[in-house]
C-alpha cells in the first residue's frame, strides 16, 4: 500500500529505481493490491498498474502472465492480511478480544472497500475458483481463531456452525456498511462493531443450553468480563427488558408455561 | 421437476410428444431446472438436457442459444420459487410464521441441494452477473417478507440490516447442513429450523433497546406467542440461565455494575 501510494502520480516522469527481481515483484504486487482494493477488478488495467508502479507494460508482463495472475496474487496477499487480523492474544475478557478483532476487520474493510466488496460479492468477471479459495481460507482462519479463544477442547459441529454464521454475519454487516458509506453513512461504525460482538455473546448464551462443554466454560468467560464491556452492556440491556412490567409479564408467562 | 422426472431415463427410446412452442419451452426449462438442481452447472451438458427432455440437441438450440441461457432461465425460475417460499399469511405467533418459512426453505434446499450450493457459492464457471442478480432478488424478497411480518411502518437501516444478516445466516446454515449431509448428517434439521427462528427472536430482543418503534411492537408479538412455540422455548432457556446461581451471580454483577 505504501509503495503504491509513494509511486503513483508522479511515477511516470520520475527516473526508474533499480530494484532487484524480488523487490520489483513485491512492488508490483503491492501496487496491484492497492489498486484492486480501491477499484473493482474490471476497472483496473495492466497499463494502470504499470503506470502506478513506474514500470513499463512489458516489464509487468515479464513478472506476471496477465491481469488475472496479478489479481489472484493480490487477492492472496489481501487474504493473508485479513486472516492475520483475527490473531489476538488470549488474554482478557472474551468480548473485548472479539471487539478488537472486529475493529481491525472494519478498518480493513474501510481501507479496502471496493476490492473487498467485489471479492465477497464475487460479481466481478475476474472472479475465479482461485479467489473463492482465498475467501474460504480467510473464513477458516477466522473460525479457528474464534474457536481458539473459546478454549473448547473439541468444538461440536453446532459450535463450529455458530462461529461460521457469525463470521458470515460480519461479512454481510461490513458489506452493508460499505454500501451505506457510498450513500449517506447512516450506519454507525462503533455501533456495528459493538453489535457484532454482542450478537456472538447472545449466540453463546443460547447455545450453551445444548452444549454442556460450552456451559462449563461460560462462567469462566463471564468472570473475566467488565460491566462496561460489550458483554456487560448486553446483559444489562437484556435484563432491562424485565423492567417493563407488562413485557416482563409476557416473558414470564412464556418462559414458565412449560417445562422442557 | 415432475416433467423432468417423468421424461428422464426412458425418454430417448420413446416417441416424441407433440408440444406447442410454449409447452416445449416450459418443458425444457423444467428439465434444466431439475438437472441444475441436482448437479453443479459444469456437470450438465446440452446433450444431457436434450436426452432428459426427449428432444434433439438442435431442438434445444432452437429455443435457447446455449447452456448459459438455459442455466440463467432455470436460475431465474428457481429464484421465483425460492422467493415465493417466504410468503406467509400474517396470522398467528410471529415465531411460528418464521418457523414455517424456514421449514419450506430447508425443504427447498434439500431438494435443490447441489444447484443451491453452486449458486450461493458462485463457484461455478457458469456464474454470471445474471445469476448474482437472481440471488439479490431472492434476498430482497425475503427481506421484504420478514419486514412485513414485523409490521413496522418504516423500518430503520439498523432493522433492515438485522433482517439481512438473518437471511444470510439462513443461507450459511443451509450450506453447512448440505455439506454435512454429504458426510454423515450430524446437524439435525429440526434443530436448525428452530435455532434459525430463535436467533431472529434474540436479535429482536437485543435490537429493541435501540429501536423505539420495535419496542412498541414487542409486547404485541409476545402476546401472540405460545409457551411451547419457538419464542417461548427460547425465553424459557434464557431465563433458565439464571437458575445456575453462580452464573446468575456473574450475570447480575455485569448487568447491574453500571448504568447506560
Amino acid at each position: 500500500m505504501t509503495a503504491a501510494t509513494g509511486t503513483s502520480g508522479a511515477a511516470a516522469s520520475r527516473p526508474r529505481r533499480r530494484l532487484s527481481v524480488e523487490q520489483r515483484r513485491e512492488q508490483l504486487i503491492a501496487v496491484a493490491l492497492d489498486m484492486f482494493a480501491r477499484h473493482a477488478p474490471e476497472e483496473v488495467s495492466i497499463d494502470d498498474i504499470a503506470a502506478a508502479a513506474g514500470a513499463s507494460r512489458p516489464l509487468v508482463y515479464h513478472y506476471f502472465p496477465g491481469k488475472q495472475a496479478l489479481y489472484e496474487e493480490a487477492i492472496r496477499r489481501a487474504g493473508e492480511q485479513l486472516a492475520a487480523l483475527f490473531e489476538e492474544p488470549p488474554q482478557g475478557p472474551l468480548s473485548e478480544r472479539l471487539h478488537r478483532v472486529m475493529g481491525r476487520y472494519l478498518d480493513f474493510v474501510d481501507s479496502h472497500g471496493p476490492g473487498f466488496a467485489a471479492l465477497l460479492r464475487n460479481a466481478s468477471p475476474a472472479a475465479s475458483p482461485g479467489t473463492g479459495a482465498v475467501i474460504d481460507q480467510v473464513r477458516q482462519a477466522a473460525e479457528r481463531s474464534v474457536l481458539s479463544h473459546l478454549g473448547l477442547a473439541e468444538p461440536s459441529p453446532r459450535m463450529r456452525l455458530a462461529v461460521r454464521t457469525w463470521i458470515g454475519n460480519a461479512e454481510i454487516t461490513a458489506l452493508a456498511w460499505l454500501a451505506d458509506q457510498e450513500q449517506d453513512r447512516r450506519l454507525d461504525r462503533a455501533e456495528l462493531q459493538l453489535k457484532l460482538v454482542q450478537e456472538f455473546v447472545v449466540q453463546l448464551l443460547v447455545l450453551q443450553l445444548d452444549e454442556p462443554q460450552l456451559r462449563q466454560h461460560l462462567r469462566g468467560y463471564l468472570t473475566l468480563e467488565q460491566p462496561a464491556g460489550p458483554a456487560g452492556q448486553l446483559l444489562h440491556h437484556l435484563l432491562a427488558l424485565m423492567a417493563d412490567t407488562e413485557l416482563a409479564g409476557e416473558v414470564l408467562r412464556l418462559a414458565s408455561g412449560h417445562e422442557i
